[in-house]
């Protein structure tokens, strides 16, 4: 680890599992963070999603790089007062189970800031900690659900269509960062730690944008428009020859010039089509104009003339073209990690591109309990002997 | 401003406008920076975007409230000279701008970083500063689109499907707020200022989860699946008789509860659903089965017997309900600001919260130059006379 990294030096303890949590501390880990994720003998559940490569699962591996795995028995005192000393060796908990589990374990925040002063406790769940939900079970459909995000996604058809990704962990997981962040910032200037509180429900909410304003203030209810734009138009796809592109032609200025790209200067003319006002007004009359010039040509040939015009466009990508993009692949978004053991495993690279301190994928997820020994020695200082026999007793892995 | 805030005292100049930017700062506004908008005199362009109250923005309140105005022209030599003093004044700069843009302006981090040493300096755009694209022009669409997000979101007839917000520009912006919050980390400890470059593009990719992994290792092309999840089943949306719920019992005991409440307990003991793997290859038996017991009471009278047996549901709330629900009211996630003039409107709260320092939504937003005075005054010590001159020569507004 040669690179500079922005949390070089910060210690997070990972309680957590599947998505949500691990999106938060693989953020951390991305800039830097040393993340211990504290797991049961068995593994975090995610451990077997698939798909796998060579019995490890892809999917735990491509949100869990960068992080160093202990496995711990909880319920074994001896298991128990090592994870307490980890909470000392810590900066940062983050954890994303049920909201009364860490409680029961006697780790919740109240407890464990009496044995490290300082420290930044950030927790992850459905519904938060407060509220009539708070002890709710919630999946990220359900919070895609209950935000109102699925309400205003989908086709004309009705039927309800979720967010492709899991939305909901990924958002809780940035804002539990980003509270993350800002609390070690503010522990710097001031010396206090603190508890943290994010939800995928909050998380949602929050990212819907225009959409609460519409209804609060303009008295509309948003409704899924397919791939078009509330306010704008032209601003979605539409089906070339051979497969669908996106052009996003809002201003008056590129919407002349798409017309002209088409050989239908007329449209741009028309009464009906003059402002965006009335092209959103207007808007499956217009699509229905570009529609019939747009089926004429290829999606390469109409990316080639609207490259030429700066009209914003592209092609919808299937996973496998991005992947193949030359300019992803300039970026670092996908990059490889190599397992002695799992080999290589293609994943996204880190978004965070610093100057000073780049964000970056350093090494590949842990093995359950890959880093048992290594941290019960360098962070706690335990003997081969203690560790041995720790071992032998189950009480770690 | 009584309330403690993790990032009192963080000076930002905000060169932002639309939404990624926007974004970006609303959220280090959120967490308590001081955050100055500095914006042409026509104002930033989202400021005639739909819905208004009284000819101010809703969408513009919505994304800009905690932050102050100034409104100068940087075409002018004056007020290009303010500009250059409100940058020595402050710690981050956030721009969106297209990527050549503040090169022509010299306001590009090599320029300014040779005014104000220790600058921590965001960049957020489209596809970035680097790469064949990074001049393209883009928007979310185009960038939902490239970066695969659209090819698995969306129903099964095959018709593109946009997120419902413009979660392309709402990434970028959570991207580099967190990379900023990073660096003012690595700053306090090392002094160093750094340049920060985030893509719409970049952030998407890294919003994937195991949709990459489902290709580079599982070898399949992950495609949309309407609510259903690629893993897990049940897991999505059922008609009941009046509206569409959730339910996500992916577990063997979660199905066979489900089971029995729908009085099919045939099904848990079926071959064909006996285990999540089974479940997911039968996905489509499986979900007809359950539809045409769902079918047969309302949303309502399944969620009392869902929730009875702890299993995850939800209703697909419209906006109007997600903001009437009393978990969201009791959580803050929708708040009211109240302008002298413009008067209540109603917008997303914060998801940071924080014990602390809770993210708060303290001040709505400005309207165009309103703290172009008192930022002139109290930031930069001009006189009322110097003031009144820059106003009278349309130098500030």
């Amino acid at each position: 680890m040669s690179e500079k990294t922005a949390l070089h030096g910060v210690k997070v303890l990972d309680f957590t599992h599947v998505l949500a949590g691990p999106t938060c501390t693989m953020i951390l880990a991305d800039l830097g963070a040393d993340v211990v994720k504290l797991e049961p003998l068995h593994g975090d559940d995610s451990r077997v999603f698939p798909p796998f490569k060579k019995e490890e699962s892809a999917y735990f591996m491509s949100i869990n790089r960068n992080k160093r795995s202990i496995a711990i028995d909880l319920k074994s005192e001896k298991g128990m007062a090592i994870c307490k000393r980890l909470v000392e060796w810590a900066d940062v908990i983050v954890e994303n189970f049920k909201t009364t589990t860490m409680k029961k374990l006697g780790l919740d925040y109240d407890s464990v800031s009496k044995i490290k002063k300082n420290l930044i406790y950030a927790a992850v769940s459905g519904f938060g900690h407060t509220g009539p939900y708070s002890e709710k079970p919630a999946y990220d459909v359900v919070a895609q659900a209950m935000s109102g995000m699925m309400s205003i996604t989908g086709g004309p058809d009705g039927r309800p269509v979720r967010v492709g990704s899991s939305i909901g962990d990924i958002m809780a997981g940035n804002h539990a960062a980003e509270a993350v962040l800002a609390a070690l910032y503010y522990r710097e200037k001031t010396g206090e730690g603190q508890f943290i509180d994010c939800a995928m429900l909050d998380g949602l909410i929050y990212t819907l944008e225009n959409a609460i304003v519409r209804h609060t203030v303009g008295g509309e209810l948003p409704r899924p428009l397919g791939t078009a734009h509330p306010s704008i138009a032209p601003f979605q796809a539409f089906k070339a020859s051979d497969r669908y592109l996106i052009i996003a032609a809002g201003t008056n200025l590129l919407f002349s010039k798409l017309c002209a790209c088409l050989g239908r200067n007329d449209l741009a003319e028309s009464e009906e089509f003059k402002t965006n006002h009335l092209r959103v007004q207007n808007r499956e009359k217009l699509a229905d104009e570009l529609q019939i010039e747009l089926e004429k040509k290829t999606c390469a040939e109409w990316c080639e003339i609207l490259e030429k015009q700066h009209i914003p466009h592209g092609p919808i990508y299937a996973i496998n073209e991005m992947i193949e993009d030359e300019h992803v692949k300039i970026r670092k978004m996908i990059v490889e990690t190599k397992h002695p053991e799992v080999g290589t495993v293609r994943m996204a690279g880190t978004p965070y591109k610093m100057s000073k301190t780049p964000g970056s994928v350093r090494t590949p997820a842990p093995k359950l309990g890959e880093h048992t020994c290594e941290i019960l020695k360098s962070e706690l200082n335990l003997s081969d002997i203690e560790i041995k026999k720790l071992l032998e007793e189950k009480v770690v892995r």
